[in-house]
């Protein structure tokens, strides 16, 4: 049963650089490889390039609009969610995932950030966000250092209910 | 490519006569049969009764859940999207459809109707509400008699764009 | 106290007809006369009337917009709620109030009419939907006969907690 | 007219130290001094704080609720907005502000941050979160020291429009 499967949420900027769409497809690909169901916000950038990779090696791919037009979504996305509720469908992609893996990002990727963590779920990151408080380090995002080392960690560190 | 399919919900109470749930899961096998993906709000009584026929017959079936848990879905929901929003998970269900089956229903389903309606989306109806405004009726839900008739006119309705 | 004023939210049309524009500019009228906050939905029509009949009697007018710019809000609205939330503001406006005041409307309307009578909140309408299933009215919704009457039901039908 | 009024949202944790209350709640008599509107989350720790302040000074409070239930509210908030959205009222309460005042915080608050920033929002921080990608510092959190500053930088900060 495909509920058995894990989600994970790929999220990123609409935009990125060359490189990190890079790191994305392959994070897609690996993702697909494990039997891991993709989930992101269905646009453009690091999304596509995730829903691209995971498209490539047979994965099942989620989109979770934030407009309310389903042509919006990549051409990778099978399963466009279209949610017309702006970016509080961030919050739909994160609590729609066990694990997240944040590449790059801006501040969209920022507030998806605190949603995970607020909601206890394990954050891998890829040359993402780094925090800190009151001059103190918060090491809650999980470093990875290439795509298969982030799919490894965030599959793994998903609790089992 | 599965985003090429129709994806059709179907509304109803999360509680249901035996009668309403029988129609609900033959809406659910005859859309799977006609290769639609089902949308629902994930519980229980005509949505889990839709989500059981399709599986049936090998369909896919979306779960848009009104809390915050991926475990209160019902045992067919293949593709469990966890919102947290309650009731306005409501339009998210109907916006990421291309028609909709309503059965029986409270006033949630008439909610339903109502965003359906609105964001002119086909609404097929089996046993459900009638709605007339200063003595006239309002004739927008289009009925039908049986589970198949419901599917072929919710397929035939929708607009190609 | 403020929060010890009652909430009644008034719903209905962005465009609708100057009879009924006429009626939900006395509703808000006497809602501010009785010392009620007016909760709607920030727009023109039925929302722009009564927020304009409330303001000139010294009440106090809360629009909950659906849209990402606080300038969209009518003229006559004191407390704009930025949602961006398209439709799903529909829900955020009847939860916010402990009484719902119907005048006209669309299917728009009758999602928050639905919503409404999903939460347990008397709804009275004045020239509004009638509902019915399976041939059987639905008599939820309570009649008025004039604005005077739809406030004083509205208010007196709020259940103290 | 009240919409005239500067609306400045005050972010922070339902859960903070004696010293974090007080810096809120001295944000809250700033605010209601220079004639802003305060806008927080309704509930308890910074948001109760700075909603004490301000009422202590004739200012008018705005709690945007994560719950369905309006007595959810801290006892300062005069005009409850229900939302039943869960964390997806952060978004809310950061739309319906013209400019953020972060005072220490967990990761809702960061989420929060984010979205501010992703809107373009003016963001002030007290004792919250410090931010960089890559090895370097994101600065667009406007620093302040005290109370009185964090107000006059986040009134000065709003754009005209």
């Amino acid at each position: 049963m495909m509920n058995k499967k894990k989600f994970i949420a790929v999220i990123g900027g609409s935009e990125c650089s060359l490189q990190e769409a890079e790191l994305a497809e392959k994070v897609g690909c690996e993702l697909a490889r494990q039997g891991a169901v993709l989930v992101c916000g269905g646009l453009g950038g690091i999304m596509a390039a995730a829903c691209k990779g995971a498209s490539s090696e047979g994965g099942v791919t989620i989109g979770i609009l934030p407009g309310g037009n389903r042509q919006a979504a990549n051409p990778y996305v099978q399963i466009p969610i279209v949610t017309n509720l702006g970016e509080a469908r961030n919050v739909v992609v994160v609590k729609s995932a066990e694990a997240v893996i944040a590449i790059g990002g801006g501040y969209g990727t920022l507030s998806e950030i605190g949603h995970a963590l607020r909601n206890g779920l394990p954050v891998v990151g890829l040359n993402t966000w780094s925090l800190s408080r009151n001059d103190q380090s918060d090491n809650s995002i999980i470093l990875a250092q290439d795509p298969a080392e982030a799919v490894k960690k965030a599959i793994g560190s998903i609790k089992n209910e």
